[in-house]
């Protein structure tokens, strides 16, 4: 029995009952928050994580994490002394204790525009550039701008999967294109021409590649370039990695090809500053033809961005001073390191049966490692393989099905070298322990 | 005439011409984001602060921002050395660069959970917590959770207009309920039992008040919590002024209420501790009876923090230290400043013709004043009246219309007293000089 305009309850003695609790909905069990959840790379890493033994956890072999994209846990890879000088400076200032504007400080977005305007055939300004707080945020931002019933875009398979999980939030159709891996994982053009239609609004391209490791010549940008424009496309560049190139390839942002084609670049200091806890990222227009301006992309940008949360003031505020004092040692230092481990890497997997690798990272801090599921023993799938390599030797990889590619892993190498020695000797006995006997 | 599969087109001469850009859709000139983007307070203080005559912002006399909660640009609001220390440690220790658990670092949420615990008859756990960035994305994370097809939620009136942006985005229905002045802006409840239906999922109470500088008294936070129960709904407890008390009403949480009621808390060190731009905030499930858990309510806060971006980590890895080396020394100089500023308020606005008071403010650091029409001449509405403030005094407060309230103006007091002496001046030469006639 139900009081008028309520829900509270009365037993059958009478007594008050619990009310009818009016947000007692299925919303966690279904929907579109509960699948957008489910699929992040963190959710799965903690899923693998949980099959490490714990006993084992605990003893004398230490778990080795190479599931995610964050090296900082070991020394070798701390920001540089410059980038923390201006943090503990801007702090102590007391002058960014305070709500900063929505699209950012302005110094650190003219800072940022002349960074990134180096790399570019003609120039940004501060009004190209929104601060946010880490590349997620930015990914937030320009999927709930471009999300329109009815509307699709084109997603690298594999890719970052914070991607799905926000258009699934959005309820932004999403259509897949191959990366192929006999050819560097460049785009596959033709499927990208395949699936759009006139309802695409964007191309996502990842470069250098998380997951793939990979870093795009120019002539393959020009034609990625070639074919946005050809379909009308929007091209989103998440260069978090940019910079991050250590093989044959420079880093090329694809921004270059502006003129052709407009592009919303999506950066951040997490991984070039080896700083993903600082939350400091950003959105660049680089449209030197105005053609976003005038589609009011830019105006639909700052509308979300004014009822978003912002990167902390202070970090915004030493943004000029860690552009300006961080030394090219410092950047060179970490691409050796990047470098020795890419190609210990890549020795160490071919040393191992029931994996491989079919390119040579020469970009990001990951490697696409394909698994031999006809020579590895009873395993149903790459998460099967993740867990019970989580649990049998404490080495921490990331299941490709989280990616998009089911029987493959992607391995982080962004450890110290003693480590990562030591997780690829587990991982050959681990593969040999479950190898099928040769006939 | 299009190609095949693609926007190109080509003009009367064969040349290639601009192709149709797929995503240029209207979407910031109409749609929700567009409403939500446009009634944030800061674009509404944008809008006031342009009127600012040129020439006097350049000359001897100061602008003075009223308009916005932050209180930073004054020296003797600035925030504890204790917190500034621990903050520089964190990051000076190397150890929180790296991401954060997605729920955020555990000893944050641990001495969190301790510390609302001191005002709570139960013991709330570091599972209660999820660190936010800042409390504008707790209430992003709360409406985005309780947001389903058909519901709705109660929000005051006056209010905070981010619940508005976001509930439009989100298009999650909106009924409010009035604030009444002559009752010390005490909730009017009869109004909210007559608004609310099966289909209303929650109630948001902001106390201490933004934007009216009310205080609940326990008997009215009783009451609250008793209408709540009785028609089913979750409390959003918005309680970032919390402590900011100076009145004869002490703070209390609502969340003392949890047993009869579940209470989701939003909270902050932003004002406390007077650094809005750290960007560190909370969500606290004060929910004894685990009602909460049971409705899978802190599953959907979870999964949507799983896609979110988080504070910075190394302002999480602080918070132990920020709260338990803060000395209630500093907590009250900051009570008595702003009693001192609020005392000097209300005294001022007695003596001004053309503006009222009707509730001495008590916390928060805000008070609403009444414009009289009948008296001020020839003004529009509030926002004439504050452009036109702008424009002749330099002097910025914020339109009621933009919280719900037109024909009211909302001042910040939290500002050094010799600026708020020379703003209630300003304010009373502009009221004079625009009032009418006596006959």
């Amino acid at each position: 029995m139900e009081g008028v305009g309520g829900g509270k309850r009365r037993g059958d003695d009478g007594a008050e009952a619990a009310p009818r609790w009016r947000f007692s909905r299925p919303s966690s069990q279904g929907g579109p928050l509960a699948a957008a959840g489910l699929t992040s790379i963190r959710a799965v890493v903690n899923r693998v994580n949980s099959s490490v033994d714990a006993a084992a956890a605990g003893g004398p072999r230490p778990v080795l994490r190479l599931g995610n994209g964050d090296p900082t846990a070991s020394a070798c890879y701390r920001t540089a002394p410059a980038a923390e000088d201006a943090v503990v400076d801007a702090l102590r200032s007391g002058a960014h204790n305070g709500y900063s504007l929505t699209v950012g400080v302005l110094s650190a977005r003219r800072a940022i525009a002349e960074y990134l305007s180096r790399d570019l055939p003609y120039e940004l300004s501060a009004n190209d550039i929104y601060l946010t707080s880490g590349c997620v945020q930015a990914i937030e931002v320009m999927i709930s701008v471009l999300a329109q019933p009815g509307s699709n875009i084109l997603l690298p398979k594999p890719g970052f999967p914070l991607y799905e999980s926000r258009t699934t939030f959005s309820n932004l159709e999403v259509r897949h294109f191959d990366l192929i891996p006999e050819r560097g994982w460049e785009v596959d053009l033709e499927g990208v021409q395949a699936i759009a239609d006139e309802n695409t609004v964007a191309i996502v391209v990842i470069n250098p590649s998380n997951p793939c490791g990979s870093v795009y010549s120019y002539d393959h940008l020009a034609k990625i370039a070639e074919t946005a424009r050809k379909l009308g496309l929007l091209i989103i560049a998440d260069e978090v990695y940019d910079h991050l190139a250590f093989g044959n390839n420079p880093f090329i942002p694809i921004g270059v090809f502006g003129k052709t084609v407009p592009v919303i670049t999506l950066g951040s200091i997490s991984k070039r500053w080896l700083v993903p806890g600082w939350r400091l990222g950003w959105i660049a227009t680089c449209d030197p033809n105005g053609i976003l301006k005038e589609a009011k992309v830019n105006q639909s940008i700052e509308n979300y961005i004014n009822i978003s949360t912002d990167p902390a003031t202070f970090v915004q505020g030493a943004i000029p001073q860690i552009i300006a004092n961080t030394k090219e040692d410092y950047f060179n230092k970490i691409l050796d390191q990047l470098r020795n481990a890419a190609d210990l890497c890549y020795d160490k997997i071919k040393d191992i049966k029931g994996i491989t690798c079919p390119h040579k990272p020469e970009g990001s801090m990951f490697v696409m490692v394909k698994l031999d599921l006809s020579y590895l023993d009873g395993f149903h799938d790459d998460m099967d393989f993740c867990c019970r390599l989580a649990k049998e030797e404490s080495v921490i990889v990331l299941p490709g099905s989280a990616l998009g590619l089911k029987n493959w892993v992607r391995i982080t190498f962004a450890i110290d070298i003693p480590s990562l020695v030591d997780a690829f000797e587990r991982i050959k006995s681990f593969c040999q322990r479950h190898g099928k006997l040769e006939t």
